[in-house]
């Protein structure tokens, strides 16, 4: 019998995993004309939203912004140095399109790593990161501050494709 | 060594997660006071949604929308019959918290399941879904068509705690 601690993991994977899957799925219903069942996917996915936060918030996973930083920067630091490596190795050897992801997440995420280590120095002396424009290039998930760069320095995506989210 | 499609499987859960994670990290830095940290995590949050939206397009699982209101129903039907009710009981046993949110992810997946029905049916009928109002629980995930109850039928949440989405 499995503990309530690793059915709240297992749950917080399935809800998390069925919310990307629906924003996924409601892009394609609008793209096929589904209007309203896109609609309904993007509501439903916002209720797995819903659940998963409830899950972590239940496994105490919702720390304090200092912990969440080291949390995000040692979630990081595992997908760049180990997960994605492999992954892409293999992908590359079957020449399997999924190498096209793999390689953008793998530059992406040690990007991400040391943007959230700048914010964990700033939240350590009292003060909010110095920073407030934040540029995310639509393709590859790289992230640039202050102002979007003429190249996206991972995927060589132009200039157009970086966006500010919120 | 793991074939490339157990690597798209073992990516977009973690991506998936991460995003979850940073989702609710951001609204925690907005709570203590870290606006930039916040846009900063709610940024990445969309770089991983990128990174998930990638993986599970190359798991070949974004099909027609007929599909994948399918693959929807089963995830659900999976949920509220088999992984949903014995993780509630054991939080019940434990007096855990998070019987919540088991308990109202349990009854807002049954509801999800029939909402796709619905959906699926029209598809099949190769029209679109003939409701375009659709009404979210905040608190529990339900979802009411046309109009919010005066009351939630799974939580008890009041009328103003319904919110629509897009
Ligand atoms: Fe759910
Ligand atoms: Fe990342
Ligand atoms: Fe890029
Ligand atoms: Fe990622
Ligand atoms: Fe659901
Ligand atoms: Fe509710």
């Amino acid at each position: 019998m499995a503990t309530t601690n690793e059915n709240l993991k297992e749950s917080f994977a399935g809800e998390s995993q069925a919310n990307q899957k629906y924003r996924a799925f409601a892009k394609k219903a609008e793209k096929e004309g589904f209007k309203n069942i896109s609609k309904l996917f993007k509501t439903t996915a916002e209720a797995e939203r819903i659940h998963a936060e409830g899950h972590l918030a239940a496994l105490g996973m919702i720390a304090s912004t200092a912990d969440n930083l080291q949390a995000a920067i040692d979630g990081e630091t595992e997908e760049f140095s180990n997960m994605y490596p492999p992954m892409l190795e293999q992908a590359e050897a079957d020449g399997h399109k999924a190498k096209i992801m793999f390689k953008f997440a793998l530059g992406a995420e040690e990007v991400h790593a040391n943007l959230y280590a700048k914010a964990l120095e700033a939240v350590k002396n009292g003060v909010d990161l110095d920073v407030s424009e934040f540029y995310l290039c639509s393709v590859c998930g790289y992230i640039e501050l202050g102002a979007a760069p003429e190249k996206c320095p991972i995927c060589s995506a132009k200039q157009s494709k970086f966006v500010q989210i919120d």
